[in-house]
């Protein structure tokens, strides 16, 4: 059996996919479709506050392509929440305006790898606590107005198999990978959320981005990673842009 | 041919997903709903009890995501009460507003891996009447508020094949993949079922858990397990939360 | 290229799976579903009969889980046969109510492995006049309660390709296989029919069995055989329990 | 890079598949049913003597199983005439009956291998001329009461590629897998549609029999072909029987 | 790692698939229809002319086959400006007629393999400056009455992995298969997009042609390249007819 890298989770995220049935929705007359943007503007403005739940963050995105329209990204400290949430926008009328056509459930994810290399558990449980580490564990959705989301395994292939790769091996991958991930620094934040047990792949990548082709461009450069080019398993690519509690009723015409 | 495994069986499990049509259940009026609730809680009150059988096991969860939001797990002594609960459900006016999206077929399974290093199937005979092994294969559902499901298969890749494995290699990975269970002994209790001939994949995992972190974790944990790291191949995994009758209403608003 | 064994074939097989909508079912008026009903058993009685052909078996299977409620299993002369009666159900008003989710299209096979090592085709030719082999090949639908059915391919994969292995090593894997099966004699009895050229895998295997518990351990056994263990791909399982014209009414509630 | 093996093309065929809505068919009044029916076979009559093109060869067949229930195989000259008559038919009121549950783009394909042998290309342009090469690029459907269609693929693997492989060793494997069809001769007439680019899979398989047994011998017995055994890759199979237009409202019911 | 390729990009990508509900569209009246096309034309010439956007290109397809019957490609500077235009279709009551049935996102790129050759990213630089790149960068849809459409993968497999070969090694292959594109300079022109981070596989393909035959024989002659041999991997293909909005009427019947 391969060490097992210590991990550091926080708040458990659920990413809500919801494509809108365009000719049901325009057959709506101007002041129901009025009342029923209202009450989906307080959903999201209530999600963003956080004010199902002691804490949290919400956000909302304008998706591109046939996959879906919109999608609700939540973050909550448990998992109940996660659920309350999703069954809270069913209950708002624009949902029956719409299907869900995919979701993921994961949690937000710390691997432990450097800390491992730095002395292990102790140096961990210390790492846990550091302000840096909530900040990633419980991140606020930043204001940016890009997002890329995509679930994705690491092989266990009959040649090349990461979970029987020795821990060092694995380590210096995940650096490499970092480093990569660094030099989009000024035009990228992460949010890598971990979700075996919870849905079908093992990781969630979240992408928040300044602009769309930075997305493009770290994507491509990190296929060339040796932990991606060896291991790297994706699921769907979902793209799209934030859309505030303001700009929703813009979106859905 | 490699040396096959005894195993015991106890009662046949029935892992049956609903998805909940939201627009048209909403579209109920108040005391329409109120009867439409008090008929499925009486169903889900009758199964807890296996009032339909001579005895056995259910519960209903809450699933989170887009793949379900309803989960009945029954357990019952033959496959044709697996069948008739199945109906009966579909006899209920709350089965109109919902899609079955997914099942699963298996039957409790306790492999003989260990007692065949005792030596062999005389012992597993005496195995099979002890109060221990009982309550493995006619096992009452533990009041715990979560629940993680997914199917799995052991690989016979062209390369790596457990089933071309010797029985002694075999027993030493699910000796060291039961350790790292154990580890989590107070979090999780773990059904295992067996579904070859039955369902789609080779084995059911129902994880019954305290708290939705410590699936993750041991999930994650076992990947790196030999035998998961080498022949583990993975289904669809669902999570939810435990939903009483009495909270069933609740759940549904 | 690998030698090419003999086969022997009979009947064409239809399995014909079929899913309830149990909502329209059950907002049917008692007369009205009375009318439904009743065309229905007659369809099946005659089908039974094969009063549709010259000769001919067919029966009824309830299904367990959400990949359907009903099978109808019908053995015909010809293929015409197979998509007449597949049309004629088609003509019923409870197939109204009900959504074809899959079917296989193959025919009865005897694969001449042993009659090869006995003298090749003279002596195949010989046996498929025996009235052990006609049964065989026009089975009469067994009288058992429960069945399974699934469809598999042997495996053409880069390093293990039954297609090219030599035919004394593709008989003795035969008769392995053929001896876990006898094991299993007096609880199965097992129909293989061919479906190259006719349907998506290259056989399909029906069981019917005395109880369900050893259609899952037949299947775990064999799965040790070599010929499953390295060749051996499958697809879909589906299982139920039988049901006679009589019964369809309870069944359908 | 492996040297490429001239082709030569004819018409461009589309296989249509449609299934029929049973139930809303069947409550069609007997006076519509019988317009729609004249309109239908009115359709296919047009279609068989390519009154929509310069020339061409059309045919319809009754297929059995869930996959479809009509297959419409058109062949013209042009891809834009395929789109022409797939739209012809969706403005006949039968095909509001439909849904096109698959469909597939081809073109008549000779390939050169044996050409190529003898000589090249020179050898090539000659053959292209000859009355044989253009009754098999521009072929009238044969009257024959039988029909399978599957897609396939020549595997591009990490061992074995056909792609990579030596064009004289390409061009003895094409042999044999050619004595192995002219064993069939008399019974199967076999038509091979090029497809890379115009759709999923490289090549089209379309068999005409005299009967369906044959189809399935054939197909089992090539798979020993070192060419299948080695490099094949399929689709789904379709089979069924030939439906002229006077046939057609009876198969309609 | 393995160094990773410059890349240079230009306009984003929409490929918005539809398939039209025949039946509802030829319900509608003629007056009707007539008002719902000259709508849905002007939304394909405001396409054209880019007017939604300070530039960029658009054009309409009628797609053979059953998975769809309309495409629009929509080049423009920003992915805002594709999800703009999407939604802008979705308003039309065209559209209300159409599902959405697949979609691309991606972006015009130009991978820079020669100019690394050449001395790397200095050249680059200079290149994007070019006229001749700033074409294939933002590039005017060219007036083609044929179209094909696919998106593609490089493999990383166990043994051959794109991602892990030499740069050098990959330089040779991608001018191979440059070679093998300029055969049909005359008939074909080509438009690579990268979709990494944007979309599920990692380029989309489009090929602008004269005749639909040099599509098939120029992705057939590729197949054999070794680029393409040992690593490529396909998704669907889609083929068509350009449809101006003069012609969209006519198609639509």
């Amino acid at each position: 059996m391969a060490e097992v890298p210590g991990t550091l989770e926080g708040w458990f995220a659920l990413h809500d996919f919801r494509k809108l049935d365009w000719a049901r929705w325009k057959a709506v007359g101007a002041q129901e479709k009025a009342a029923i943007l209202e009450e989906a503007v307080a959903f999201l403005n209530n999600a963003e506050k956080a004010a199902d739940a002691p804490e949290g963050s919400s956000a909302c995105y304008a998706i591109v392509g046939h996959k879906s329209d919109l999608m609700f990204l939540h973050l909550r400290p448990t998992l109940e929440q996660l659920g309350a949430i999703e069954r809270a926008f069913n209950q708002t009328r624009l949902a029956d305006f719409t299907t869900q056509t995919y979701s993921y459930v994961s949690v937000t994810e710390l691997s432990l790898y450097e800390a491992y290399a730095r002395g292990g558990s102790e140096d961990a449980a210390e790492l846990a606590k550091s302000p840096f580490v909530q900040k990633r564990l419980k991140p606020q959705i930043p204001d940016m107005p890009y997002i890329c989301f995509y679930p994705m395994n690491k092989k266990r292939g009959e040649v090349q198999n990461w979970y029987a790769a020795g821990m060092e091996e694995r380590r210096l991958m995940m650096r490499e990978h970092a480093t990569t991930g660094r030099k989009y620094h000024d035009q990228i934040t992460q949010m890598i959320t971990g979700s075996t047990g919870l849905d079908d792949w093992e990781w969630g990548v979240t992408l928040f981005a300044v602009d769309a082709l930075p997305i493009k461009k770290l994507v491509y450069e990190m296929r060339f990673d040796e932990v991606t080019a060896k291991y790297g398993e994706f699921g769907e690519f979902q793209v799209g842009t934030r859309v505030t509690p303001a700009k929703l009723p813009e979106i859905l015409g």
